[in-house]
Order: C-alpha cells, then structure tokens, then sequence
C-alpha cells in the first residue's frame, strides 16, 4: 500500500500567519494548501506567495467551485496551483472545464453526494476525492465513525484517490489503518499544535508506521 | 407584486476592470454583487473597495460558500458585505453558522438540490435563494425553460426571495413575467453591452415595465 501523502490546510484569514505556519512545516509535508478562507480573503495572491516559497511542492487551491470551472482552474493554474478543488454539487461540464486546467480537480464531497454521482465524475476522468467531516458538523459534535470509514473504502475500490480531512490528528491516523488514503489533510491538527514542525513531523512517523 | 431589484454580478478577473464597471452602473443597479471569480482573485479587497465606493448601496459577496460559515460570513461582512452565498450542498450548520453573521444569506441552487432540502433551509431561517443557469451549462446549450420557471414558482410559493441569473439579457425578463423575482442578476449582459450604463438603465425600464 502506497504511503498515504500528507497536506497541510491554511485556513488562515490572513497571508502573514499562513506563510508563517508554510515557513515552519513546509519542508515536512507533502502538499500545501492554499484553504478557502484563506483564498477567499487574499485572492491569487496566497498561491502566488506559497509557490514561490516552495517552487517544486504540490499545492492545491481549495476554492470549492461551484460553477466557472475553467476561469476559476486556470486563475488558480496561473498562480501556481497542481491541484484544484471543486465542490460535488457543481455540474459535470464545470467539473470538466476545470480539469483541463489544472493537474487534477479533486472534488470535495458536503452535504448529500451519491455513489451514482461519483461514478459520473470518474467517467468524466475525475479521479480525486475529498472526504470531510464539515468542521461546522464538528463544531456541532459529529465526529468520524464507521459510516465515514465505510464510504472511504469503497470510493477507494471504484478507483478513486481519496484525500481525507477534519480534525485529524495522530491518533485519529489508526482509524483509517488498512485504507489506501491518498492524503491526510490537518490544518490546526498541525497549525496550533505548541510545535507545529513537530506535530507534522508526528504526522509523518505515524503514517510510515502505519502504512509503511 | 414588488419590483425586483437589478444586481450587477462582477466577475471580473482582476479588481481595476471590476471597479471601471461598477462606477459606471453603480449608481443605476439596487446591488453590487462580488463574484466568486473577483472574490477568488483579489481576497475581501474587493468588497471593501466596492463598500468605500458605494456606501449604502446593497453588497452581495458570492463565496458560495460550502463549509466555515462562520468565519467566511464574518470576513466578507467585515468587508463590507451585507448578504453571502452558500452553495445548496452545504449542510445546515454552515448555513446557520454564516446566517449569524451577515444579514441574509443566499443559497446558490446548483446541481441536484431538493424541495425538501429547500423546506430545510427555511426551517432555518434562511429565506433567499439563487435560481442559476450554470455558466458551464449554459456555454454547454442548455437555455432557460419550462421546468426553470416552474421550480422558481415554487420557491417563490414556498417562501422564498428568489434571485434569478444565467444569460439574462432585456429580452429574457419576458420569461418571468407574473412571477416575483426578488432581483434578476446580471454580468455580462451589462458589462459587456457597447454601453454598461445604457444597459442597464434598460434593464431597469423593462422591470418597471413588467413588474410596475
């Protein structure tokens, strides 16, 4: 089993304390993302600066779009982004659009997504995926459990790379021990952590450790 | 039955082309809309300077937000943003979330959305919603019709304020005439026309002349 990648979500609301958290763990993780929040209240710009920090690192640009997928993929592209997220009620055709643009869309599943959906979007040559438990749902007390492991594995089998995230941290990693994850997304798992190199450093040993 | 108010969507992909529309339909349009694209490219920027330009007039910041309600509601309401859009597949705690902070929001309807999840969202106490064509679906062929006019019917008949948009043009407010659409949101048809100004002004005249 491939070891699974790990990303790290700023979701900052401002650039300076992003690029401060990049700075600190960004040699550690694998993939860094340029969080909605975060995009939604500094523009391109936040690619721009996390990809000239890190020119070789993968990034992705979490815009969630929803419609305008080849304007908002190719503004995301120019910035510097490999990867982008659109979010699973847009449309086939937008979905489509955006992926001629970037390295890979990867669709991000909220609210009532189906596995006849899912097939469509692999159909359409979409193949990542993002599981999340809403961090409004976690605020509200919902938290990972059997139901969430169970759609991860089987959007695993019909061929999807699956990108996991909300609340995770490295006890929560054993949960999904035996699932071929793609990535594990942590963002104040890792931000507010006292010693954020550390806690991806933490993110790191315990995924070798399990998957390795 | 009430006029529906003209919102111009700036999709623009950079602030200055943005901000040379807006000074020029600003005063003519009931709403200033920052669209997703705009909000993507220049961060809250963009808000607050559509706020400083036009201090009382309606702002409507287009995330689409599907996730963090809360803050994102917070950060576009602290730019100058008196309603938000969530996207339809957001689940109701991020609605309710962003509903505490900005004074309405609106659910952009794409996808496969249900009147029963609709009846969720006013249980809530969310009471606006966007009726689109998707510009991908649109650019694909598919065009306003019957089953359009009918779900939008029965939003209106449910509750909500409807906001209308998708390739309107003057010509295509006919098709809404004896429904009442809360506001009819245009980009391109305004900002593209030989004369954003005069376009709009015509806008205007045939809402009266419908809806008056």
């Amino acid at each position: 089993m491939a070891l699974p990648m790990l990303q790290i979500a700023c979701d900052h609301n401002d650039l300076p304390s992003a690029l401060a958290d990049i700075k600190a763990v960004g040699d550690v993780v694998d993939i860094l993302e340029v969080g909605t929040i975060l995009i939604l209240q500094e523009g391109q710009k936040a690619i721009k600066c996390f990809r000239s920090m890190y020119p070789n690192k993968l990034i992705v640009a979490d815009p969630k779009c929803a419609d305008a997928g080849g304007t908002v993929a190719k503004n995301v592209h120019d910035g510097g982004a490999n990867f982008m997220t659109c979010i699973c009620c847009a449309t086939l055709p937008t979905m489509a659009a955006a992926a001629k643009e970037v390295d890979a869309v990867q669709v991000e599943l909220y609210g009532d997504w189906t596995f006849e959906q899912a097939q469509g979007w692999l159909d359409t040559g979409i193949e990542q995926a993002v599981y999340h438990q809403s961090r409004d749902a976690l605020l509200a007390g919902q938290t990972w459990g059997e139901k969430d492991l169970t759609k991860i594995k089987k959007l695993c089998d019909m061929g999807f790379k699956v990108s996991v995230t909300g609340g995770l941290n490295v006890n929560t990693l054993e949960l999904f021990r035996g699932i071929p994850v793609y990535t594990f997304i942590a963002g104040r798992g890792i931000t507010q952590a006292p010693d954020p190199r550390q806690a991806a450093v933490d993110f790191q040993n315990k995924i070798k450790e399990i998957w390795g």
